[in-house]
């Protein structure tokens, strides 16, 4: 008998029949067998909803109010969902965020969880009852209600199964798993069956939305066995653990790609000391945030300073820096908010040179112009003008033989 | 400076527009250098929805998560109210019926308060703030989240101001304060200045829906001042308290009217002991509450007995003593859903006799048949046909001169 946690997002609970559907999943996990704590958000559109009424009573509505009032929509949920496993004759407890006591700091709208106490949930789950936990909510030191900020409940469930030490924790979502790349783009796109915490955190921060990168970052620290399923259709989902020797090692995960970027540069700055700060520091105090940032060796004493910001920030920062030409001495701003990024990602990368000599090879056959490059150790983004976003993926995802799974340590042709 | 719980009903915060309004009239008083408690019910409409949803799911939900799905309605108000308080730069704070302990008994959907913890509220009270309460619901001793059912928002305003010590309870209500009768029957109704507790009582329960009977029994066991004002208008209200030497005692108070009952009669029952449980025994177990019991003295051994019920129940009561006719020994059931209950309340009628002759006199001066008579120590109700419920109530309201409001102890003709 395995312990199971699984997540509902708001478009599996989004109606009464969704619910009922939803009702029938736990129920056969737990008739499988399992012991079984479900994980849900709030309706679909409710949280919306809630906001909406909330700017209609106040501009700036006070964000520990807003937690109380944002915290109803998943306790909505967790009512319905146990009253249709109840219906079904499936004995089920729905808790708050506060009543199983997880406990999180006192950020308001954007709040870290602490810890949780789990013994409430194991006194309900030994007298074999399924237990309903409502997601994205907890409770401060104070008792005052909390939310952990959009797309919560991920975290909730993770850290749940952590506390819990689940066996495994299943996040439901739109998609059966997680692509060599998005399906949308490139059709010969395939699930993959594993994938490593390091690899979904860079697929999701580059814009692959599965997961919320809190939830796997939380999943990575505790080693919570992580699975992506659909709340749609059956099939294995992906599975996201820590790297393990017998995994089948792909070299290449996936390409991801982000279209919410801009780009913006300090042309023919001076070339010295503390030259990033005076151009980033206004960003930094606009709560702009910075994403890649690229300096290239000046060969007269000048550098070139470029640097990416999100699609919305852009005209923001742009300004900022136009306000700021004399004091940084440059010759000319730049700006382009018509790019995107392109990266490819794997873990398989770290112990084999040459991926990134293959990507831009790859790239530059198909005439595509390449704006910056950035590296970690196991991806490469590359920007490129935004017309390029699905040759680019459908070029790489190809290149690097993602269709039929082949690119596999040893079998590699990189 | 006063301590004073006001209370606002779902309708009185139906919409933002409204919220808005509340939040003035709270400052209003917060302004005037009281301190404020503020208790609201679920935005008009919101509790229904919720049911409706609960009902789609389950043609039974179950009473627990019932409970934890209808607590959300009050709970999104008091952020609200919060949020519109905190943007007129007025300091406020909103509690659950958890987060300050209003602690119930365990029984769902209409759970009776047992104490509440009034340390936090009193040390928010402390910092200036204004505190904001959901009302209609509590927490049992094993931190389940409970409901007190229909119109317990009043219930909490009172159990908080027994609590809190406050000097007066403020129920908000689209009336301005409580007539001596139905002023869309008797034109020249008028606004009481007061009223006793017993008074309140007598005319809640026959039909007055100005307040729950609930809350005025507790008010009137914790000796909490009771004021009924209308959120739409401004004006003094009616005020509710014990009795006092010193008020104005009226001999007459009022005029109620119930036209939600129905009466059956068992004609020619033998006239012995154990006659009355034989015939109520198989109406109590169906569940059906039973209102007026009339029994006459029996001539021929043999007895009349009718009861009244409410006219929903009227059917099934019927049914049950036709199935139990040749138990029962009688001659014939009959029964008529088509009766009203009409009724003089007042105090003072306890030392003035009279009352009750002028009031039969009354009626039948207008033509008006009685078909049933009942009496407590502070009213008089006759059962009468339908047809004649205006009639009635307005001439009843003239005979006690209720319109100028003369009717008062030592000015009295009765």
């Amino acid at each position: 008998m395995a312990l199971i946690v699984q997540k509902f997002g708001g478009t599996s609970v989004g109606s009464v029949e969704r619910i009922n559907a939803v009702a029938d999943k736990v129920i056969a996990e737990h008739k499988a067998g399992n012991d079984v704590v479900v994980v849900v958000s709030a309706m679909g559109g409710e949280t919306d909803r809630l906001l909406k009424l909330a700017n209609e009573v106040a501009r700036n509505p006070n964000s520990r109010e807003l937690d109380v009032l944002l915290a109803t929509g998943e306790q909505v949920t967790i009512a319905l969902l146990s009253i249709a496993l109840e219906a079904r004759n499936y004995p089920a407890c729905s808790y708050t965020g506060a009543q199983v006591h997880i406990r999180t700091d006192s950020a308001y709208n954007k709040a870290r969880i602490i810890d949780i106490d789990v013994g409430r949930v194991n006194k309900t789950l030994k007298e074999g009852k399924i237990v309903v936990i409502a997601g994205f909510q907890g409770i401060d030191e104070h008792g005052n209600i909390t939310t952990l900020g959009r797309g919560g409940s991920d975290t909730t469930a993770v850290a749940m199964a952590a506390a819990l030490k689940a066996d495994e924790c299943h996040i439901y979502t739109d998609v059966d798993g997680v692509y060599t790349a998005d399906p949308r783009i490139v059709p010969a796109a395939r699930r993959l069956e594993n994938l490593t915490y390091e690899e979904m955190l860079e697929l999701a921060s580059l814009g692959s939305k599965v997961l919320q990168i809190r939830s796997v970052e939380f999943a990575r620290k505790y080693n919570v066995q992580l699975r992506v399923l659909s709340s749609f259709k059956e099939g294995p989902g992906t599975l996201i653990t820590g790297e393990d020797e017998n995994m089948e090692q792909a070299l290449i995960s996936g390409i991801a790609y982000n279209r919410d970027e801009a780009k913006l540069t300090v042309v023919g700055v001076p070339d010295k000391p503390g030259i990033a700060f005076s151009i980033l520091g206004p960003i930094a105090d606009a709560y702009i945030e910075v994403d890649m940032i690229v300096q290239n060796v000046g060969v007269d004493n000048t550098t070139d300073f470029t640097f990416t910001v999100h699609r919305n920030d852009y005209e923001k920062a742009l300004a900022i820096l136009k306000k700021n030409v004399a004091k940084l001495g440059t010759k000319n701003i730049t700006g382009d908010n018509r790019i995107v990024k392109i990266s490819v990602v794997g873990v398989g990368m770290r112990s084999h040179a040459g991926i990134a000599s293959k990507m831009f090879d790859a790239l530059a056959k198909e005439g595509i112009n390449i704006m910056m490059i950035s590296t970690s150790e196991i991806k490469i983004s590359v920007v490129v003008d935004e017309k390029y976003l699905e040759l680019g993926v459908r070029t790489l995802h190809s290149a690097f033989e993602l269709e039929n799974g082949s690119n596999v340590e040893g079998d590699s042709r990189a």
